[in-house]
């Protein structure tokens, strides 16, 4: 970092020397609890020169003056070199799109992932001409006119629908609210997984959209399938209808009575005449079939976050261990189990270990085959624990 | 299992508490100090029945009369329920090959995995028409000749070369030798990786043929990789010819004579022109770059096993450090990095970690794409961790 010219006026954070080595190994975040001196803001999002506990310049920071997490590192350089200006977010939106130069035949992606494209607490996804923006930062909250204006020039999206209604928000204390901010008129486009079609409104009852990170995860099970698949936690489909391209059938299971709607009527429009929607709990269906004896060659997993809380990492590892064994003991000989885990509070380890505990208890040699996570277009950032939230394990149960 | 009947006339042996543990564990490997009575057999390769302390059978398993693995569950039934014999072995090859079913546009491609297809020390290669045969165990070794008419019956490959002629036989014992097993005149044949063409000579002066667990991982770089790149080890090409198809220029070195002109030779064939090879030491070349100031859009570091004996572990992690460290300071801003190890002894923790040290230590915040292993031909064994030797990362420094 070139040293500080003596016209910088931009406010200064000075931090512990134990938020200090974090950021220096690459952690962008810094806690409140880790600044020594708050930096003197009034408005929203400020931007700040953060500095060690020698006034050693460490680079600039987007501070939030509510949140727990106070700061969140833009970059190493000093204003003089690199001032974080709309032109600043601009080379980084641009950045972003080129990382998934490969990714151009999608038109369902997330273009934007936060921190690990440097870009904290902004998350953009595209659906065909329409773009979901949802930011988890005050100082991206601040610019979500600017950002959304220039995401259009970009991308020639029609419509920018920001969905800063999740609960995520209230951690940054910040407001929930959903808006177009660009576009107008209805919200609903169409966008591809592989050769399955499927239709999303963004003004809708939809969160942020679809699953995105899991449709790498749809596709290669698809890939890997075969004979008769029971796809559990459907949500609207995504897995069921690949795993129909080569699958002799697949039955769905969604305890949502709307989202089980919508994966029927999914695979309707898809033409997938092998693919059974069943409105039910798919802890209930596992134990039917141990015990009626129906078993499957295909089975997927993709629970809900069983552990989004870490008091309650014990009881919701025992609710995965029982999914997994019960998926075991449904799947026949040389089946494969695709089985995923998004909760962040149940590391990469931990989570394997819990598969092959549960594949010994249903006394079945396994041969692990793929260790997955989010697609491409959802890295994780080194240094950044939080960022890998998405596990997924293929295996295939001898 | 059920119980032994009074004619069953299997040699018996007795394994410790602590071999018990481990085979009801799913580690299907019992060591000679775990043996508490050794079976009574005369003969090469031996089927005994394997009985815990008290005499409660455990399974059937090969016995070897000289490796210090002396014990290889081959199955947890008993010889009533499932006898070891010729049909037994074509049954798990049958099974093998069956899993492969979705390779099957594949040339090029390991049909059989040892312990992952639960076929002890078996390791079978298809190339085209021809197949190469290894036996680690001396079970398989005494049954060679028989596999060998199997696999070509079950397969209709020409050719079975014996290539027992590694250094793993003088671990188990055996003698070192390499022989046709099947078929007549020589055994040359080609094979694909994606769209590029390889030639074997499965008489030849490799080893075990060609890198075939690499295949997938060299499909992947070459559909993520772009720009200018460079490819270190590069053995006979099968990264970099990979690479070319989407790279502008890729740079292969190799230090082995040999195998640099048939790095040189197979991109000549593919029509690959933008392929450069130089016969060089690769710690020289990424040194040469540092200081010249050569970057690279993807660096492929695919070494050969650094970390043989857990003795040179914390050498071979400098070593691996080095070359991880300059890799990403000959790359440029947003390049991807393709770094693997094939060395049993670092596990994938230590694998990572250390990668991640190499890219802080470059100063260069790092996004992890994807964590990928052998292909899928080449399974893990759960609760065999000695199966999963080889670690790929795809990392893009930013």
């Amino acid at each position: 970092m070139s040293l500080m010219p003596p016209h910088a006026a931009l406010p200064v954070a000075r931090v512990t020397p134990k938020g200090a080595r974090s950021l220096r190994h690459f952690n962008p975040w810094v806690y409140r609890t880790e600044i020594a001196a708050p930096p003197d803001v009034k408005g929203a999002g400020a931007v700040v020169l953060v500095v060690d506990s020698q006034g050693n310049p460490i680079g600039q920071a987007l501070y939030a003056r509510r949140s727990p997490l106070a700061l969140r590192l833009l970059t190493r350089k000093g204003p003089a070199e690199e001032p974080v200006d709309d032109a600043f977010f601009r080379r980084r939106l641009e950045a972003a799109l080129a990382r998934r130069a490969y990714l151009s035949g999608r038109d369902g992606l997330r273009l934007v992932h936060g921190e690990a494209d440097q870009l904290p607490g902004l998350f953009v996804d595209r659906y065909g001409k329409g773009l979901t923006l949802q930011t988890l930062s005050e100082g991206m909250d601040a610019r979500k006119e600017t950002l959304a204006k220039m995401l259009v020039e970009l991308t020639g999206a029609t419509h920018v629908m920001c969905r800063d209604d999740a609960s995520g928000r209230d951690f940054e204390g910040l407001p929930r609210e959903a808006r177009l901010l660009h576009g107008e008129g209805a919200a609903r486009f169409t966008y591809h997984e592989g050769e399955n079609r499927f239709e999303v409104d963004l003004q809708g009852d939809m969160k942020t959209g679809a699953f995105l990170d899991q449709v790498d995860n749809h596709l290669r099970a698809g890939e890997l399938a075969r004979g008769d698949a029971l796809d559990l936690f459907s949500y609207h489909g995504g897995f069921a209808l690949s795993l129909s391209r080569t699958c002799t059938s697949v039955l769905a299971v969604e305890q949502d009575e709307k989202a089980a709607a919508r994966a029927k009527a999914n695979a309707e429009a898809n033409g997938r005449a092998n693919v059974t929607v069943e409105n039910a709990n798919a802890f209930d269906v596992l134990r039917r079939f141990d015990t009626s004896g129906r078993r499957f060659d295909t089975v997927v997993l993709d629970p809900p976050g069983l552990a989004k809380r870490r008091e309650g990492l014990a009881t919701a590892l025992r609710a995965y261990h029982e999914l997994n064994l019960r998926a075991f003991r449904c799947l026949k000989p040389d089946g494969l189990l695709v089985t995923c885990s998004c909760s962040g509070k149940l590391d990469r380890a931990a989570f394997e270990e819990m598969v092959l505990a549960a594949a010994a208890d249903a006394k079945r040699p396994v041969q692990i085959l793929e260790r997955r996570g989010a697609g491409l277009d959802h890295p994780v950032l080194a240094g950044l624990p939080e960022t890998e939230y998405l596990k997924a394990l293929y295996v295939r149960a001898l």
